[in-house]
């Protein structure tokens, strides 16, 4: 299976990858996929990670229905302008034409909140603080596996608060806790957060904070967002609370999400021109064993050998395979074992069992080495540990050494273009040199500071004094 | 909040409870409910219980899409008569009319299918042991909480095999090892197995098998089903592999759910007139504290003795909730939380405390006791066995005192009415008596021997030879 270089065609290579990985394929409705057992596997524990920090920041899960009335989406004007576009419609149920169109949620807060007006009534009743685990449906005119599907998987966070702080403040924790911790300790993989401009924001919102990942083509993956809504969706649908103070108003909002997306970006974050490389902390297997061996006996010797050391590592919690199938030879599992970037592959023969060793492969390093087999589940899980931390301090570096502050727009353009990657420069905070930017070099801005301070100097495209100090970067 | 009596009127007091105890409500798409926090941390329970075991029995999770090309539906002749009635129909999309309609789907053997299609072409390919955790939207024009809405949760398990032998026992080990298992060891809920009779059969199924729990009304709830598909679908989509003999050969399947509708059945058998009562197994809060004090000093005191005790109950794993709302009195605490079948309710006041002591209620029992203080961690988890077992004890009773052998069919069909039950009946296979009895009374066979073994006898409704003993019952 030879992968096209991701130096020299990333969009193909990505796509060899999702395909011979076995990640995930395109489905029969334009822009919806299968995702494939070991892809969904992967997304499993990205999702385990996920909902245990929602649960230890406070939150509970819950479900909100697929459909929604129509007329219920049109109720937020920015809303229904961003979303209406994307909606699919179901005209007909059961059998007949129905009498009022329903949309499938492309996101709930429209239903969500319709819902809360009959829950909130008085501060007592707040904060809800609550998430759940759906499919939504956006209807995509340029679908790319994991990355933009008609159908994805996400989480959408949706809580309510007596006051603007407390939501802003509960953006800010799912961002700063929920979402960094899982994607740099469980994923290896650095963001940076940041504020959107007003023309990334969510429909609807009133400030949308974002983490950004780099990709190894130097583009920008926006790989989770958390808005603060204030009271935009609690006017639309006159959620009120009597407050402590005696007076009615009406509830602060944040909503939040995290998706299937998350998949693409690990893949194209830590992939390297072998295949995927997985984040032990999600790889749904560790360790990869590749018995060798020519004649029975060697077989046998070779496999009565291994079953104390995989009971082992099992017993140690390792997520160990052996992949003693007959119809491939070592050669061939170890590229697909490569392929589909399980951290560490052991090969064993009869010259190794003779010394008493095993050959530990790290997919991140791509390198061998002999260790002894006795001790080995003891040996492995430090193993793990450091491919872990050593992904995470790959990307890190990559990601440094491609950001990048330019003095003239003229670099600005040039770094863009080649190489890519983070170009901080200063912004006037007009939307018309933002536009530029995205005519001149399909840049837009990715990140502005979470908390804004005063800054010295001139917007790069404008020459104008510069309020703000932002991010730029092709994106995903 | 006074229920109604379960024995007065039983679907007002099972809507009661589902409102009261803040499980789900009806939403605004006919027929569609949002699962509020306490119900779905039920679900989630019994989810993570069916999962584990699906995975323990080697089988893999993914995701299909939920839109399906109409037309892909139509090429299973059965499958398609029994669904096509009630699927919901996107015909607009992205803001034009769409070519060719989608259905959301009403359950995924077509889009499966079809992709098996690719990945299956030799016998080394199988089985394929998958399954997903979906939404499926099913148009329901009498929808109940739970039981029947237009949408709802589940899992669907699809598989692949070479022979209709192995179908056939993978359909088995799923109800008898992961559905009996996961409903009898976790819900405490014992249920019947049995296999279908033609007219209660899967639309597409050779062969559909059950669970059944009898609810406390009398009236039986399907809980889940296994079908074997024989070739049906693989015939349909054209799912052919090359067998080990070398000849083609159509693949055997089998596929099977159980669904949100548990919840359901959780609240109809074990609940009473005072509302839930959950199995510790599954319960969100398997402990509550009421503190009971009139004087600041008291809750001082009361609330420093509780710290240490709920530290230890947390670090024996026991699910505990320390009620220190201010605004409510422990009477109205005590109503909540039975309403919410929490299984032990712990209250203690200044006099509780001088003695060392804290009072125990449980739930199943309604009986309260003076438990030491002292070592509480260590005795409440025996306590939580103990009523997870009482439970089972007091649904078994129940099911065997209403479990009847009629003699003629008079009193079959008076049995039925009252009190209601299972009613084990010789049948002659026939469905025109089969016809008869629903038409008499309403109830269906809802299950037949899983192995069918020669019986003696007539058929209780015409006279005739008997050819198997049925188990009739009214059902949800």
């Amino acid at each position: 299976m030879a992968l096209p270089k991701q130096s020299e065609d990333f969009p193909a290579w990505y796509q060899a990858v999702v395909k011979g990985a076995e990640l995930a394929e395109p489905s029969l409705v334009r822009g919806t996929m299968v995702i494939r057992p070991y892809g969904f596997a992967i997304w499993e524990r990205i999702q385990q990670a996920v909902d245990r920090r929602i649960k230890e920041t406070g939150h509970e899960n819950l479900y909100f229905p697929l459909l929604i009335p129509s007329k219920l989406l049109e109720k937020e004007a920015e809303h229904v302008e961003g979303f209406a576009p994307e909606v699919a419609v179901v005209t007909q149920a059961g059998g007949e034409k129905l009498e009022e169109p329903i949309v499938i949620r492309p996101t709930s807060e429209t239903i969500i909140w319709a819902t809360y007006a009959k829950w909130i009534q008085s501060y007592r009743d707040l904060p809800l603080l609550y998430n759940q685990w759906a499919n939504v449906v956006r209807w995509e005119l340029r679908p790319r596996l994991f990355l933009r599907t008609t159908e994805f998987l996400w989480q959408e966070g949706h809580t309510a608060h007596e006051t603007a702080e407390e939501a802003m403040a509960e953006a800010r924790t799912i961002l700063e806790r929920v979402y960094r911790e899982t994607v740099e300790d469980d994923m290896a993989l650095p963001v940076r957060l940041g504020r959107k401009s007003a023309s990334q924001r969510f429909p609807g919102a009133v400030e949308t904070l974002a983490m950004e990942a780099l990709m190894r083509d130097g583009r920008a993956l926006q790989a989770g967002t958390s808005h603060y809504l204030g009271q935009n969706f609690a006017k639309a649908y006159d959620v009120k609370f009597l407050g402590r103070d005696g007076k009615e108003d009406y509830a602060w909002a944040s909503s939040w999400g995290v998706s299937t997306r998350l998949v693409g970006g690990l893949i194209m974050a830590h992939g390297d021109d072998a295949g995927l490389r997985l984040p032990p902390a999600l790889a749904p297997i560790q360790v990869v064993i590749v018995p060798i061996y020519r004649t029975d006996e060697e077989k046998a010797a070779v496999t009565e050998s291994l079953t104390p050391a995989v009971a082992a590592l099992k017993a140690a919690g390792v997520r160990v395979r052996t992949d003693d199938r007959e119809e491939h030879r070592p050669g061939y599992k170890f590229n697909e074992w490569e392929l589909k970037g399980v951290p560490i592959r052991l090969e064993i023969g009869p010259k190794d069992l003779a010394k008493g060793e095993i050959v530990l492969y790290r997919r991140d390093l791509r390198q061998k080495s002999p260790v002894p087999l006795e001790g080995l589940a003891e040996y492995i899980p430090g193993v793990l540990a450091g491919i872990q931390d050593e992904l995470f301090a790959q990307a890190l570096a990559f990601r440094e050494g491609r950001t990048f502050r330019p003095s003239s727009y003229e670099e600005l353009k040039a770094l863009v273009k080649d190489p890519g990657g983070f170009i901080e420069a200063l912004w006037c905070g007009r939307p018309s040199c933002e536009e530029r930017v995205k005519a001149d070099t399909k840049a837009t801005i990715r990140a502005l500071p979470l908390d804004p301070a005063p800054v010295q100097g001139l917007c790069i495209v404008c020459g104008e004094p510069a309020t703000e100090l932002a991010v730029w970067a092709q994106a995903y």
